[in-house]
């Protein structure tokens, strides 16, 4: 027996060895050690009643033997009849008849079409475990939850939970070109092999579908927003059939981006006017072709008049206009339409900040019913910090869905370890003050502020080639934040990170409270020492790699980061108030008190609003100056400490994904001190002031930051 | 105990779900059931004395501990002296006192430099197994040759191996470009991710090392021939020795491409051209500061006035002219210039076949004496099927290096299985008649034909970020076979094909002589279903996907599918002989007898010598046009024939592994009608003849594969 033990501990010790690449994700289903725990879950689930052979049964019962193995060592019993032991029974009620027995029905009712309910019960002295709902696709979800429940080592026996998602598209947003370069891509390439589909179903594929399953994401846009008419021909769309068969047993449909000029592109004709009838009709038929070969196509995601893409605008045709003619052909099919509210013009000299706002607001309630439109977080792009965008409340006769940003493009790209929920909670957190005070962001994404049924929220995805496919290790958390947010925005950002570490590393309390927190400042650390105080797209140009807030020769005034900073010898900052840009007249006046007043605006966004004099007093005492200099020194400081805070947890984490995040923040930890001097001594030239003496100075010039060039930047 | 073993039987199981994505290459390190084998091998190695921490002990350790951890389940113990059970002694006379007392100064001369020895002795009645060589590197070698005779159930009680590489050089040339793409990669995108480098160290990059050491591979061309100057710059050269510093523990030295034009580049200087002082001082300037961070930098590989890369000629100076810069330059630090003799030039109407011996024959003698010339394996380009170029043993004085393709460029590229060291092999076997009878290829590469001692051989890299490496599984098989046979190229294919199956699927006897079968077989299929009879460069232009053999439009007449088959209504075939372009007068008279009489020339090269007649009677008693039938129709149905070998093993391969190969058997079925159709519905309008009846009858039409399009093929 003893020569058993031994080749059992090679075994194990291998295993760790080789399986921690990240590539499982959360759903590692680590053995559980605490033998308590571990007996609990064995008898409440030790055989599992699920009848059915449909994909979607098939994928539960594969799922759930996969993690139970993993986690305590043995495969369920999968039975027709609950034995004395714990019982797990799952269905819907006109798939088990043991469900439709089990008294549930105001459960159910409760739950609704894409909820499920967990409950326990004992039923003649059984232990049973019952998980329902009335479709199947939210039984993947709730068994994913139980899972979860596991992982977490969260307690099994009195389940009471009725779940239900708060909004209805929940989805990513693939940037992928067709070459699998993928725009604002830090994980290597694009994970669609266009090649050898149809072909080939990697298992890649499926495990991309199980990780979104399993929290909850249930759509997901394949290519660019940045679109190439391509991937509407038949070739491609028969590739593009492959992938949604692959999907669809795990609920995702799939969405594609149409490029607005595709009819002249690939249908010849010679205009893309949507008010033109041979247009509306080539699109009409197209979407037809579409839904001949994946028959739950989700629609499509458009970026028109935005950056250079084609749009209605260039035939005088307006927004509403355009995303009605996609509307009108997709809704016999039961398709919608998701349009981008991310527009600017170089033509409008107004504050880019104003632009969407602008265009938008009159259009509400010019779109069809199935048309959302998708609108970024703030009104700039995505920065590491930026107030709400002001047509949140704005626009109430249409579903507005929310587009956050999941790969890190403006925070650190994949050197970086920014947890997002946090960011994500802010503004769903933000109050629009559109019905007074309390009427949050939040309460616009999912619906209930004005009835919308139609709902969504939308992550650009972080996800690629890279064995863990996200780059860091860490950023599959914003991947896990978006999925569980968009399931339930009510979740705390902290909730979401221990769940997230006790699946992917460890539960051991002694690793959880500490990478919890080293978690949750995250993200106010890349802020602090890139863009604080307010300070917003001052990243270099095109790959948006590190500082250059010198850049003024680009040849759109609003891509230069001067156009944002506007640092001059009096100050520093955007005037977005009455007597500026006044783009802050765009928010209601409740949430615009909180900015509209130099004095008393919140310091975190005090650059986005105001151009405030280099002495002005902060409420630190300090001048803005040296508040400055205090922010940017102590953000690079803050990653030395969070480097000391990741060397504590050694001993819980294998040794492969602990030297990634290790090496990956010492990058970090370069390249906040990059941040601080580039930008301390290009805004010292404005300035005039010294950077207080008691901070180690610049080793290097001005000239030598500016001088930086970096021909491979990914993701551009 | 029950518990425990059913949770270990969870972990294992979970092990083979998860561990089989084929990122482990060779080196699985699978568990060995057999417990009479075990109880001998960990009687053998119970303990191991290694003394010293130097990098390469330590990588010895790691590699032992894993690989005993995974076939035995234990970690053999590591000891400073012998013990009663069998002690495994490893070490240089220099650093193991144990090892200068076993009396093998005999063995150890002969293994020379780069050798080990590897024997079994008794003394005082233990057993010991003695790792030996005269330098640290060897020892890996030797290391790695024990782990494979372990992984390969073999014997290890009687050890009396001495193992000296055959070649000196032993590389894989990466076409990686500096934005990831990789020239003819189809296994997704370069492992070296520059962006990240110098400060992150991707484990792959280790296992990458791991894998090449292995097999015996001691270099690396990281960059593509067609090369980017950028590369030499002092931002990326500090990422290059960033690389180097992590290989060299594996004994493996960093090359880089030099781009000819570099000093322009660059250097910002009027001229590249070779006899221009400014130019030598500069690239023994630029030299200088390459081997300031890389002291072992191992030199530069060049492609110059190929396919319009910039070199020597652009000046009047000679191929020699070039080299000899760069072989001054480098002289002083012992690295060598490795230069292509892959040329052709439009102007010249010569056929493609003869340029480059015509172009480096009179050099012979003008190069410096760490000069090697890289020859492709034949005068065209990597072509299924290829006769050996005639520049083997044209070239007495200069040290000839192979340059064979692993990356499947004209074998079906990641969806064909082709086993390539059949093609190998029959190159090096192939005589040049050049000192007479039995002047193999292979004397001309390992230098004893004239007493060489720089002799060389590499592999274009079939490497990229699929978790894989290699695409397809079977892929690896190539990569594996190229280090193999650089180090012993009088290897069999069939014993290469045996230590990779059982090293990176089973050794089940049921398993390995199918398997190797299909192995066996699978390149002459790829040929005869594709370029049969000697048909050769027929692919689809530029990125050689599949079939287009009427191409004729292309700028360069020898880029033409046209210029190679030359198909007329008279026949098909390239005329090489006396009364066409005479490319066989490059050959020894003794080498040009099995092609250059019509009726005697070996039909598997008929057509790349010999234009013939649609009516000529073949040995098969068939004419030229229906055994061209007979030849794409066989091809097509061996592929079937292998899908269906293959499904016999699914018992013996885990699910993932299995269903990749599958699929891709599947795709490569689908191309291989694809090919038969396309190719003899052309050659059809040429011969004018129908397609045997008892044939199953294309279901398309050539107009159909001509209109076929792959605007985003992978590798072009």
């Amino acid at each position: 027996m003893k020569k058993w033990i031994l080749s059992i501990i090679g075994i194990i010790t291998l295993f760790t060895l080789r399986a921690e690449s990240g590539y499982e994700l959360w759903l590692r289903y680590a053995p559980i050690t605490n033998p308590q725990l571990k007996t609990s879950y064995a008898q409440t689930i030790n055989s599992v009643i699920l009848p059915g052979k449909s994909p979607s049964s098939t994928i539960i019962r594969d799922e759930l033997s996969r993690a139970m193995n993993g986690m305590l060592g043995k495969t369920p019993q999968f039975m027709n009849e609950p034995q004395n032991a714990g019982s797990l029974i799952i269905g819907t009620p006109t798939t088990s008849p043991l469900i439709s027995t089990m008294n549930i029905n105001t459960e159910l009712q409760q739950a609704g079409q894409e909820g499920f309910v967990l409950i326990s019960k004992k039923i003649n002295g059984r232990q049973l475990t019952i998980l329902a709902a009335n479709h199947e696709s939210p039984l993947l979800y709730g068994m994913f939850h139980l899972l979860r429940l596991l992982q977490t080592h969260q307690p099994i026996t009195h389940l009471q939970i009725i779940s239900t998602p708060r909004t209805k598209l929940r989805m990513l947003n693939h940037w992928d070109n067709m070459d699998r370069s993928v725009e604002r891509g830090y994980a290597g390439f694009s994970i669609w092999n266009w090649h050898t589909l149809p072909g080939y179903i990697d298992q890649r594929y499926i495990d991309y579908a199980r990780a979104c399953a399993s929290i909850g994401i249930n759509g997901t846009v394949l290519n660019n927003v940045n679109a190439n008419a391509t991937i509407l021909t038949k070739e491609y769309l028969i590739k593009v059939k492959a992938l949604a068969d692959a999907f669809r047993p795990y609920g995702i449909k799939v969405f594609l981006t149409a490029r607005f000029s595709a009819p002249i592109e690939i249908g010849k004709l010679k205009t893309a006017d949507p008010l033109d009838p041979q247009v509306q009709q080539w699109w009409k038929d197209k979407i037809k072709e579409v839904y001949s070969f994946i028959p739950d196509f989700g629609g499509f995601l458009i970026k028109a008049n935005s950056e250079g893409q084609p749009g209605p605008q260039d035939y005088k045709r307006s927004h509403a206009d355009g995303a009605n003619m996609f509307a009108d052909a997709l809704a016999p099919h039961k398709g919608v339409v998701i349009w981008r509210a991310f527009v600017y013009s170089h033509e409008n000299p107004d504050d880019r900040h104003k632009q969407a706002y602008t265009d938008f607001v009159p259009l509400d309630g010019k779109f069809r019913n199935n048309v959302l439109v998708q609108v970024k977080n703030g009104a700039i792009d995505f920065m590491p910090r930026e107030p709400f965008h002001p047509l949140f409340g704005a626009m109430p006769k249409t579903p507005l869905m929310m587009e956050f940003q999941v790969t890190q493009e403006y925070l650190g790209q994949a050197t970086n370890l920014a947890y997002l929920a946090p960011l994500f909670k802010e503004v769903l957190d933000g109050d629009t003050y559109y019905k007074g005070k309390g009427s949050y962001v939040s309460t616009i994404i999912d619906g209930s502020a004005d009835q919308h049924n139609l709902t969504g929220m939308a992550g650009v995805a972080n996800i690629g080639t890279d064995i863990n496919w996200c780059g860091h290790n860490f950023a599959q958390a914003n991947w896990y934040a978006l999925g569980r947010l968009a399931w339930d925005h009510t979740l705390s950002s902290e909730q979401i990170a221990r769940e997230w570490l006790g699946m992917t590393f460890t539960n051991d309390p002694n690793f959880l409270k500490p990478a919890q927190d080293l978690m949750m400042r995250s993200r106010d650390v890349v802020v602090q020492f890139s863009n604080p105080l307010g300070l917003h797209h001052i990243m270099g140009t095109g790959h948006h790699y590190g500082p250059a807030p010198w850049v003024s020769n680009l040849s759109r005034p609003e891509w230069n980061p001067v156009y944002y900073h506007k640092a001059d010898s009096t100050g520093i900052g955007f005037n977005r108030t009455s007597t500026g840009s006044n783009a802050l007249s765009q928010y209601y006046p409740g949430a615009r008190k909180l900015w509209e007043d130099l004095n008393n605006c919140e310091e975190k966004n005090l650059l986005w609003f105001h151009h405030v004099p280099w002495n002005h007093i902060m409420k630190s005492g300090r001048t803005l100056w040296n508040e400055l200099c205090f922010q940017y020194y102590t953000g690079a400081e803050q990653v030395k400490d969070m480097q000391k805070s990741w060397e504590q947890l050694a001993a819980f984490v294998d040794k492969e994904r602990f030297n990634d995040v290790k090496q990956r923040l010492q990058l970090q930890y370069e390249e906040a001190i990059w941040w601080r001097n580039a930008c301390l001594l290009y805004f010292q030239t404005f300035s005039k002031q010294p950077i207080p003496s008691s901070y180690e100075q610049p080793d290097k010039t001005l000239d030598y930051y500016k001088s930086l060039r970096f021909p491979f930047a990914p993701g551009n």
